[in-house]
């Protein structure tokens, strides 16, 4: 049976020792990272959260610690106590490669069997084998690294807000379901069968409550669940900054949170944000990169060539200009000579963007060549040449169609070519940029009716409010998203706090008046009591920690997170229940349709 | 339609303006307290966050301002601009009541139906009345209060465990039911039909798992559920302080955790608190106060007499010594008067413990009065007194029976005559003790086996784990609460960290080897890899505030409550669902069984 401590005190860290502690005694406590027995001599690596110190063990240093250190294998939990002296062969490697522990004694708290994973950095193993094994995983010195950013990051959020005078606040989560967006977890009430209490997708209702409440600034560290289709990136409870404040403009929410973003990149970092933060419109974001979220790490602009294209007997362009939409190109450096089968692939990479097809030119030493060379008159080249400042080298990238889908397939085309050509390779930069006055709706075709691009409480920019009935695709919200690198790393809005533009907002997403007040009620009779002005925004946590911990996985930064079915390969999530426990809830398993 | 901001900033909160003020221009944002006008003079009270100021309208001041004060009421959400002066007639009863705005402009950001209930300190509202209206009911001054404290709690908590080298880790929400205690709420699986996740009862199986993987430090403040029938101060979700250490036995755990009560009490209530706290084994805390949370505000201890009255010729004294148990008193001061019909209370009142009566004695100046006074000889009496310490003045309240029955009739006499009686009145102390040495497991006479009286993963103390096969009801467990004022506020535990103790723990438990893998075989297997040795506690996060608020009802300090049947009047939660969402789920709800 493993020994406990027994009045044994830990008295340091195993990374932390140093030449200046030479000659103390010291009481270490980890796992054994490895164990060298050279005969007259065994090595022990011991590891903690700090790092390893080496301990070595001799029959003349003490001949029990020596037979007991034998026996250890790795990952054994053990305690060494010992004197620290300078080590005969130096380790530059490691902060403590200077000293070693003579080993007097040992503890041995408990045994391993062998690990079927390294606890190594940089562990190429199998993602389920990893969460299976995750309490192992956690012991890598480069997950333990992430989880102290995630430490850190919360508790520089949290310092920052508090001396900006927002109080924490819980908001529920066994709520209310408000299918909008997203599907709900549901958890089935005992107390009343047949209904449901459902997981908070955000705590957007509750902020906006706590506005009405007069707690002036409110933020919460929060989990929030959504049951969708898991894609790369997305897990069914994650955790979300969330702030919420009255009396203010979006321009007071964006400078608070630069100073924020300001602070945590270089507390946790050591990046120096440079305040403003460039604020972009929407209209420009889509029209130069194609996309709400750009990476302005890199050029490659999308151009619009329609006007230098119009007079082209081409009936790709032409169709696409007579249906009002434009034609439109980047240009990649370098690329000019780009074989064939290469660009076949780009061609095909766009028609998942819903492009019909890619128009190219290669502007080489050697002279033009394209896919439409017998339509391109010398002067049209030069025309366009002049438009988008080709020079010799560049490959040049044209999509003609509706703008929606020259903007989605070009915005797509930028981002793949930069990581085709390795441009953003050893770019360190964190390159931020405010997305300002988006759409306030967008049109589903599908089902005929407008939607709400954030939530159906964003406020429309005053200037637009007159078109929110006329023509309400026109209007712009007072809402704004912060991109860092080419990702949302959160967003907010400006919320409406008057009744009756609320109720406007609701006819125009073709609620009826009943089925808002059977969804959002409470909001709309709270609205009734002085609603305050009031405005948010809420960050990704997890996708934060990503950005500063230098992952793109986000399992990495979540302790025990589900796999891409929504299955916890470690537990077992989620798993049969007893009938027993179904009875008191009222429900059974439906069987399968036969 | 209520006006927005357009560009005015607030420049001041209201409660904070002072005469050093005078004279200086201002804008105030908040809410109509009251509104009186006198005529030639408008005067508005308007509240936020930080307090109330008075602004004055008149038309001398500003006509289009005094106009527009006139139209607001109570609630109304508006700014005032103005020029801070001295006030006429000077209000001592509130910090800005030296001074007032003169109102030189108004914007009315909303407008308020008449509040259902009114916004004022010590409200008497009906509770669901106040949920219903939770918004209105958290706009109370005493309410926000409450609400700076919890969130200045949880800072002081996190500011100081973070000093402590602990890491802040988030464990899931959705996760496995381990019906072990309470229940579990259940989340129906929609990719694997017929599963469940559940949610957290508290993190304890995922914190454990974070120490075998090294995190040496781990805590968080957590969301935790359990779908039990509601007691007063239950809620169905509810917060938790949780936290768990690696390398350290029950003193360290203790004494972190004092230096970390002493600080949260100093900083949230100005309460010193006196270190080290007192210890108390669990079979003290039961002798001298029967019950392991005992209230030392006040004395009233309980005194074993079994030998005083062992020669009494009393049945049912005999019986009880005979039966093994015992006859013990406590003596209530100042009460040897007390009429008839109020004693025949307090013997109903212990039928409720399970105690078949009660026996009386009053010391009262003109003598003895007792409701045994056939069987009480003059030497049995002295005895007892002599025993006991009593004076003119006492009653003595004796009860004789098994010595559970005893403990838990006088351990709730004892606390009951102190509210009788009134001697806790006034009383604004914080008595602090830590209960220690509890049983490890109790036995359930229903079920026939013993069961872990905290959890499964509880150390036995070492002492004791001889007794484990041969008299489990003899072993004591590394365990240990924190008491405050007869409330438990927090408790933890030693756990095993061997796998062989826990499986013979297990086996005590009455657990097959199958249905503990079952349950906790991730934890298990787990423990084969070089667990450490750890221990860990948690506090109700949610009494902790209550205690440092001085409130007794937990409504009071979550934002958004449910009410006793789990059930939330504001937003109507649990609710029913869409049909689509309950087949997407493959659960249907059952009939009622006809």
């Amino acid at each position: 049976m493993g020994e406990s401590l027994q009045g044994l005190k830990r008295t340091s860290m195993c990374g932390v020792l140093r030449e200046t502690n030479i000659g103390q005694e010291f009481t270490v406590m980890g796992w054994v990272q490895r164990k060298r027995n050279l005969g007259g001599l065994i090595f022990v690596d011991l590891r903690d959260r700090t790092g390893i110190i080496q301990a070595v063990f001799g029959e003349k240093i003490n001949e029990e610690a020596f037979k007991k250190a034998d026996t250890v294998k790795s990952e054994y939990c053990i305690a060494i106590k010992g004197t620290l002296v300078k080590r005969q062969s130096v380790n530059n490697e490691i902060p403590t490669g200077q000293v070693e522990l003579k080993g007097e004694y040992i503890n041995i708290f408990s045994e391993s069997e062998t690990p079927p994973i390294y606890i190594k950095e940089n562990l190429d193993a199998a993602e389920n084998i990893r969460l299976k094994y995750r309490y192992l995983d956690l012991r890598r010195p480069d997950m333990q690294r992430i989880f102290k950013i995630r430490h850190k990051t919360a508790k520089v959020i949290r310092d920052f807000l508090d001396k900006e005078g927002f109080l924490e606040m819980e908001t529920p989560v066994l709520t209310k379901s408000t299918p909008e967006g997203a599907r709900d977890y549901l958890v089935p009430s005992r107390n009343y069968p047949g209904k449901f209490y459902a997981l908070p997708q955000s705590p957007q209702l509750f902020k906006q409550l706590l506005m009405v409440s007069g707690y002036d600034r409110y933020f919460q560290i929060a989990k929030c669940f959504r049951d969708e289709d898991l894609r790369a990136n997305r897990q069914p409870e994650f955790t979300q900054v969330d702030m919420e404040l009255s009396f203010v403009e979006a321009e007071d929410i964006m400078s608070l949170n630069e100073r924020l973003i300001k602070k945590v990149f270089k507390e946790i970092a050591d990046v120096d944000v440079k305040l403003p933060i460039e604020r972009m419109p929407y209209k420009v974001a889509m029209e130069k990169y194609g996309s709400d979220k750009p990476d302005l790490r890199f050029g490659m602009e999308i151009n619009d060539i329609t006007d230098e294209v119009r007079d082209m007997d081409f009936k790709v362009f032409k169709n696409a200009i007579d249906a009002g939409g434009s034609v439109r190109a980047i240009k990649v450096p370098d690329c000019a000579t780009m074989g064939r089968k290469q660009i076949d692939k780009l061609v095909e990479f766009v028609k998942d963007y819903g492009a019909k097809g890619l128009v190219w030119i290669q502007n080489r030493e050697d002279g033009i060549k394209s896919s439409i060379s017998k339509f391109l008159k010398q002067e049209t080249i030069d025309k366009i040449f002049t438009k988008i400042k080709a020079e010799v080298g560049d490959l040049i990238l044209i999509a003609a169609d509706k703008n929606k889908v020259v903007f989605q397939s070009l915005g797509a085309l930028r981002v793949h070519m930069a990581k085709e050509t390795g441009i953003l390779e050893n770019n360190h930069e964190f390159r931020f940029v405010w997305i300002t006055e988006f759409p306030l709706l967008s049109y589903n075709e599908e089902e005929g009716r407008f939607e709400a691009e954030h939530h159906p409480f964003t406020m429309p920019m005053d200037e637009d409010i007159q078109y929110l009935e006329s023509d309400p695709g026109r209007v712009r919200a007072k809402a704004y998203d912060i991109v860092l690198n080419g990702e949302e790393m959160g967003g907010g809005s400006i919320r409406i706090h008057d009744t009756k533009l609320q109720e406007k907002m609701f006819e125009v997403l073709g609620f009826t008046e009943e089925s808002a007040w059977e969804r959002f009620g409470f909001l709309l009779q709270a609205f009734k009591f002085g609603p305050p002005p009031h405005g948010g925004l809420a960050y990704g946590f997890d996708r934060m920690v990503m950005f500063l911990a230098g992952t793109d996985n986000i399992k990495d930064v979540i302790a025990f997170p589900k796999n891409q079915n929504a299955f916890c390969p470690l537990t077992e999530a989620p798993n049969v229940v007893d009938d027993i426990q179904l009875k008191e809830l009222s429900i059974e398993v439906k069987e399968k349709d036969k």
